[in-house]
């Protein structure tokens, strides 16, 4: 495991070696990185960020203060992490009950999770689904999927850029960026170009 | 007040004698405890957590990353905060208004406060109650009790294992522990073997 | 920019000069403040507060523990902020787009944010509003509103005392100043003593 010469870390931040850490990623203030943590390439570490042993961070995330990532979470690349957002690893913790079965949480490429959101043990957020500021996921969110609320429900989709999508006949375009979205039975797909 | 041979503090805390601190008891990176606070033995402090001078912590208390104990917070044994839960100490705080009167806040034995919750001024958390992740409370909770959403309400009950309890005709038995729960007009009770 | 005299400054908080930090201002452990911000006098800044580059902070605000000012928040004197509140200054972040848009979050004079709340960027708080605890701000807070939940929505009226109004036939007596507070069209005001 190695950490990039081209990584900056602030000197007020903890690193446990060894652990992997890649090309211009920048760590800041008062985190804590445990030994054996993965954190990828051109990603954003703010203030008092915890990453804890198993965790693997992909590149291009961008994770803003205050959030611990726990055992079992994993962060595909490209996934914003809004400032205080909060993940758990066990459903029903007892301080007196050791419980040795983390569930796994994981965030797929380019999701944002909003500020001072909340994820339950063992959900799974889908690619580029966008998670309001101050919900509570209790479920899987589908690719693509818009949820805000405590908990949260789906209430629209979006696209990769984070635009709201207006699906008319099951097709929706990004008004930024003129892709074009498909709506079926499985959810949500971008319409590859040929 | 003394700070056990046994006790584990990271350099990077901040302890403000006297305190005290009890064996086996672990305070994690970039912790404040103010002097005249009082943790018991075996307990967990994770990153950036802050204790009060008049906070008293039970035994066997594990208190996740971030979490904050202002005066007035007492926890009792065996409690659990998870990850950013948020306590509070006066109702109506205003920047300009001095007010002297800090409520109470009373976690009782056992009891579970999830990932994020906020615990308003002045509530009492029964005895192995569990408050779900996120949840807001704004009145008390009773003991055994499941609480969820914002603001916090009961939607059911909870052995000290953390296993959802089903009553019938007002027993419920543990399906991990086998404990047998009787649900009369004052509450949730464990029934004592004999 | 100075700093005065006669602010303390915890030696574990991190300064990057240069900044404006007013007289008898306290900044307390693991906080960090970037050059350019400016906070004005009598302030308080608990643990692990953030404070970006362009931020205002006026006289007398009170900043609780895990606060973070992004560019784009400004703060009128007299204002609190509860612990582990939480702001934005992005609607819609996703990680690989680079947005140079930061909304702006307007907190006006005396408005108290309550523990764990959230309030997603651009929403302007009014004066002496009060935000209670964990809810989620999602658009504008009219002067001495009270709101609640998630999302937020408005319950009551409030004095800048910190006390509920009672209106009758629009005219509210607060009952811990005697301050009288009349409802118009354009919202609650306070009627200036002649």
């Amino acid at each position: 495991m190695t950490i990039s010469d081209d990584a900056f870390i602030h000197p007020s931040a903890v690193i446990d070696l060894p652990v992997d850490i890649g090309a211009a990623t920048k760590i800041w203030h008062f985190c804590h990185i445990m030994s054996g943590a993965r954190i990828g390439s051109n990603c954003l570490l703010g203030q008092n960020v915890y990453v804890a042993s198993s965790v693997v961070v992909g590149d291009g995330c961008r994770i803003q203060n205050n959030v611990s990532l726990y055992d079992g979470v994993t962060l595909e690349p490209d996934v914003f992490l809004g400032p205080s957002c909060v993940f758990t690893n066990i459903r029903n913790p007892r301080a007196n009950v050791r419980r040795h079965d983390f569930e796994a949480t994981h965030i797929a490429r380019g999701a944002t999770l909003g500020a001072n959101c909340t994820v339950v043990a063992g959900c799974t957020i889908g690619c580029w689904a966008f998670v309001g500021a101050g919900s509570v996921i209790t479920k899987a969110v589908p690719d693509y999927a818009l949820v805000v609320g405590n908990p949260a429900r789906l209430v629209g989709w979006i696209s990769r850029h984070g635009t709201r999508l207006k699906f008319v006949k099951n097709v929706a375009r990004c008004l930024d960026t003129g892709e074009t979205y498909r709506l079926t039975e499985k959810g949500v797909e971008l319409e590859e170009r040929t």
